[in-house]
């Protein structure tokens, strides 16, 4: 299993390796016609100037890291990280940058993974996902000095380039469009608690509900698994008070919600109303449809993706706000039936 | 942005940069308290042989690379990729093995990858998924000597290493099962027709369908979306005949299939029993809960990885057979109820 090295281009063109490297980085030392000849011998054996050449030369590595740390099952079964990753691969790929992944246990092992990533020069840069409140991977992105683009905000990113969606504004307007329907006891089921999107949320739904007058508003919190959307969904059903629609941060548990609803013997819409977050494909195959916020995934990504390879080529650092998630109103929303 | 160089630890230690070299290749040359001052320096302004350095040499990249040929959409909501690319991490992690991820267009995108991936060092080997019958990916890593490990089989794989897993047993166990309960008109709804392990499944139904006595079987193919898994139930459920069980080669389509059954006012299991394939969580999230065939897909991508990792240190090559799927009976299975 042996690759053509600068030994076999020398040894067929009859010269030394030193003129083959002249050769192939246009310096002088060859002359035209040896020049020509090295290049065609090159080519002819599959011979090109390896990327690992080139990134010792102080050239680029030409790859773009993405380190996630979420626990396998979560990614085996969320929509939005596969959808998220083939935004920032299209982009990429047309700019022949290759995307190096890592699952990872902690931001402890996140930051090492960052760190012997940039001193091995095996990429030019990363994207961030998953912010927090006080998350530890900005300050040692900044001390590192990687080029970095932040998935997330606003704000908490430091002096890092960002890309974001104003998660306040989608969620005051389902919760609006739900009290419009008439419905007055809304439940949530957030995400996890230690993200900055899911603090976000928190904030608004608090905000919105107050300003709306809502007593019986009440959020739960989750780790985006069916299991705790199923769970969540069955406390919140079986209570004196049940909520006449609820709101999922995601799509996957507002799935398991509905099937709780089916299984205690409530209809979706006439007893329940559903809204999901992200608005995977997935919304569409259950019956009743769902109702979700949700917004364009892929571009997202691809938009981070390009953001940093503005930043990895010396442009100045920005935030950039993408566009709004907007409520797509389908089967699992309704005004509630009188009781 | 300046990463540390050899000349940073040369300049510090006061000492030639091919000191550092040799103090760092443990070469002689240096004396052992210089090579442990300059070790010393090396690591405390986070400066480490780099990778591009070592693949130079002739050592590893250290990485491993995955071409992904589907389109983006199927990514997205098909939980087996990113459950398989968990399980490949997990195994290349613990032995500080990175993953490269590309997703192509066609396969002579991906043997364009291939060839460019082996020609800069970026991989170390590869794996391929969605075998094909007549797979021209076979030849070209043959041909490259790249190693690589096919995920899929029996069969098919020329001189590659191989992990597969033996789906004509676990599609007949399912169909014997059907036809316990009392069904004898079934239907399946398979996955892409160019694929190796959709004919597989094809002449494993066809054959147990033919020795069991079943002449209503029919098969109709998809693209594993839900899209194509919604018409193709509706279209099964509208005809004269239509069928008591129904059997899908992914779990997405299994859910479409659900709730277009849904929709049309059958009830699941009474007038149609449904079995998915994959069981991944999503199977457990709907109501009622599907029964599915399944096995560790991340078990699965850990195998693969393991392999690639032998096959690349030298180790002969082998085909490897992983567990076969079994099938889990939950709430969509019962006998057809008398018409």
């Amino acid at each position: 299993m042996k690759r053509p090295t600068i030994a076999d281009v020398a040894r067929r063109a009859g010269v030394s390796k030193g003129a083959v490297s002249y050769a192939l980085n246009g310096q002088p030392g060859v002359s035209e016609a040896t020049r020509r000849r090295i290049l065609a011998i090159a080519a002819e054996i599959g011979f090109s100037p390896s990327s690992a050449a080139r990134a010792l030369s102080g050239a680029t590595a030409n790859a773009v890291g993405l380190a996630l740390c979420r626990p396998a099952r979560t990614l085996g079964i969320e929509p939005f990280f596969m959808a998220l990753i083939s935004g920032v691969e299209a982009e990429l790929s047309a700019r022949s940058y290759a995307l190096t992944l890592q699952v990872v246990a902690d931001h402890e092992a996140e930051v090492a993974v960052y760190r012997r990533w940039w001193a091995e020069r095996r990429v030019d840069g990363v994207l961030v996902c998953d912010l927090r409140i006080d998350d530890r991977r900005v300050p040692a992105l900044e001390e590192l000095q990687l080029p970095a683009v932040v998935i997330g905000g606003p704000g908490h990113t430091g002096r890092l380039a960002s890309v974001w969606s104003d998660d306040a504004a989608a969620l005051a307007e389902t919760v609006e469009y739900l009290v419009a329907l008439g419905h007055r006891r809304i439940a949530r089921v957030g995400g996890l608690p230690t993200l900055l999107h899911t603090e976000i949320r928190n904030n608004a739904f608090d905000a919105v509900c107050r300003r709306l007058g809502l007593d019986d508003a009440t959020t739960v919190w989750s780790d985006y698994t069916g299991e705790e959307g199923t769970r969540a969904t069955r406390r919140l059903l079986s209570s004196a008070n049940r909520p006449t629609a609820m709101i999922y941060d995601n799509d996957v548990m507002a799935i398991a919600g509905l099937s709780v609803a089916q299984e205690m013997g409530l209809a979706v819409p006439g007893d329940l109303s559903i809204v999901a977050w992200d608005d995977s494909p997935l919304c569409q195959l259950v019956h009743p449809p769902l109702t979700a916020v949700g917004r364009d995934i892929p571009a997202y990504g691809a938009h981070a993706a390009r953001q940093l390879l503005a930043v990895i080529a010396g442009e100045p650092v920005t935030v950039f706000q993408d566009e709004t998630a907007h409520l797509t109103p389908r089967g699992s929303t309704a005004p509630p039936r009188r009781r």
